[in-house]
């Protein structure tokens, strides 16, 4: 039905390199980090690409993922798996924020419910074109559930590891799908910990964010998406709940890629990294001018999904933040929950705490002046609402009874 | 952004008319039932349309619920509402299958997770362009939660009553959007006669199912989108999961309309009106060759979706179906079940229980030869999984213990 998914088309990756030496690494190979120990990013034969894509075809073709196949990774056209990648919404917010040009990018659209579905199904259709057979991956939830879910699919064997407080409906669905899930008590680099060693054990693949190349190569398609959504004219910002930042790294990467075609121009939005405050190491960090950032101990946040206490990507995601002329930006749980039940009762849109994070950090930003109410601003609700605890709505009406409909 | 939502569009709609009488009634004017009591068909000037619009044309906006504009009666751009009701994606069945050419249109991806999303983004624009103000339904759920998220973006008050086992998400995000909900002890119609007696003494306007003429021509999209989906080509047979039947009966019209445009042909898909075999009326009535069904008492089926024992449009859900050489039929819920833990396992799709009971359907149709594995078929998923209560997954590590890999 969908001609992304069974035509063939040109493929052009040339090689990967270290992210932080330049080391270059074949293609085609399996890779886990590089030989400095930092994520490997895929390198394309852009001129190859526009010589062969132009703009216009693009435009013409159906709009989801893998629409963009000439600057993806996956070579086979029968490696491609696909649950159904659609081109998410921009959703205008109009009654909870002042300016008139805010859109939330809803990727709880996606399939398994996240944005971990984008990044999840490029790793796991380069894992099948790999010959991989077994799968691991520490995960706060959602990464799990897209995992297990295109897995199951071509069916790679996969053991996810949690931590122990998350939340049932995750853990159940990445069981639901095939996967044997563990809760672990700890954070997610504990669990990390152990796909890491069983992964040097020779037991299984390790999947973790940004220990394998292809997942970024899956995220970017988010800032490719909002250059074909905006017209290619970027918006002028981007708030992005930022725990591991693959898709921050990711996108910035999308738009190089863009530029290199001719498709953009040298305009970039500013990228904000919105952490919560019970865990902020990018912050602190983006604040003490590092180029890396320390592991935050005693990490807590409703936002289970940027808990994340260490990033391998730190400096990826700081240099894009900087080379913006965006910032890290932290905000506390009681602005997180506001903001989630703002957009609810206000303008009907159920985000997630983390999608909550980004509405609260342009909130902040709207207030000291850091952003304009005219510039045109992206929040990022990186997954379903649905997912994550609603307050009580307890009232019983007995239909039996004198029904007083004044009181209704 | 989307043009679909700003632009300017000619609209056709010339009356309604009695399903049951064809009596006339005038357009632009609030509803309800008409005078015989049955639901109103929103009539277009088909060959204005036609001169109007034409399949290239169509094909050329982008692929949401609005691009169908010129077939839809919203009249005024600005009464537009919109959560970004994308065109549903259509996702193969692979391995819990056999047939080659089977998939699930994925309705679980529109706002608010449920295909209810159609149908109340065009009953709550037509509600605003009509000036009401304050809006109850009856509800096993989904319908109640779009309905607030709607209504809540164009600040219309609504208050809602759902079965007192109504699932605690569903509840709680009908509160979280801004609707007033109310459980109450008794079944839909219990609820729907709380909505109809206030509605009687002028307290709100009614929204139950086919009471308010608009919601049909909601969920017609989703045959208007299979028939751009299939290339103009529709399938051979379509399950659908049938409580109230909108879905249904607007398919088929929409089916009509593009057949009246010169886009289809005369060939149908055969329709099965699948309903859980402790809630199967239309099944009964199917059966016995009668054009209505009565009440299914002690109504009773895991997919609370289809729980509905009585169907205002009982008579135009039998006449499509035999219309159309299919069926109506019901399944249990160990087979309802055992779909949903299949397709989730096997193909990494979580099914709600109504569209695991049309692959069980489906499945019961291949066994006895009813459905050929050579035909193209497509099977309704008419909401997220992720709604639903999943087997528990209880397994914890410790990982200050020994972690014993080979059993992991």
């Amino acid at each position: 039905m969908n001609p992304n998914l069974t035509i063939d088309r040109p493929t052009f990756v040339t090689h990967l390199e270290c992210s932080l030496t330049g080391e270059r690494y074949e293609a085609d190979r399996l890779h886990g980090l590089s030989r400095a120990g930092r994520p490997l990013l895929v390198r394309y034969d852009l001129a190859g690409v526009q010589a062969s894509l132009s703009r216009e075809a693009l435009t013409a073709r159906p709009t989801d993922l893998w629409r963009w196949r000439e600057l993806l990774p996956v070579r086979r056209t029968d490696d491609i798996v696909s649950l159904g990648e659609i081109e998410t919404p921009l959703v205008p917010l109009r009654r909870c924020v002042d300016g008139p040009d805010v859109w939330v990018k809803d990727e709880g659209r996606l399939p398994t419910g996240s944005f971990k579905a984008r990044g999840l199904v490029m790793a796991v259709a380069m894992a099948k074109e790999l010959g991989v057979t077994r799968i691991a991956m520490p995960t706060n939830g959602n990464a799990g559930a897209a995992l297990a879910a295109y897995a199951t699919r071509v069916g790679i064997e996969t053991i996810v590891f949690c931590p122990e407080d998350t939340p049932e409906v995750n853990v159940r669905e990445i069981a639901m799908q095939g996967a044997r899930v563990w809760r672990v008590n700890g954070l997610i680099d504990d669990c990390g910990a152990i796909v890491g060693k069983g992964a040097a054990e020779g037991r299984w693949f390790d999947f973790s964010t940004l220990k394998e190349p292809y997942r970024i190569e899956g995220k970017k398609t988010m800032g490719l998406e909002l250059a074909a959504q905006f017209g290619w004219q970027l918006p002028d910002a981007i708030f992005y709940p930022t725990g591991g930042g693959t898709g921050l790294i990711g996108m910035w990467k999308a738009f190089d890629e863009l530029e290199a075609l001719g498709w953009i121009g040298s305009k970039r939005p500013r990228m904000y990294a919105v952490q919560a405050s019970g865990c902020a190491p990018i912050v602190r960090a983006f604040e003490a001018g590092e180029e890396h950032a320390e592991r935050w101990e005693d990490a807590h946040t409703v936002a289970a999904g940027i808990r994340v206490p260490r990033a391998v990507g730190d400096f990826l995601i700081l240099r894009a933040v900087r080379a913006s002329g965006g910032k890290a930006v932290g905000v506390g749980d009681p602005a997180i929950l506001k903001a989630v039940d703002d957009a609810a009762r206000k303008d009907g849109l159920l985000l997630c705490p983390e999608g909550g994070a980004t509405l609260a950090a342009y909130r902040d930003a709207l207030r000291t002046g850091e952003v304009d109410e005219e510039e045109r601003v992206v929040l990022f609700n990186c997954a379903t609402g649905l997912k994550y605890p609603m307050p009580e709505a307890p009232r019983t009406l007995d239909r039996h009874g004198v029904i007083d409909f004044d009181a209704l």
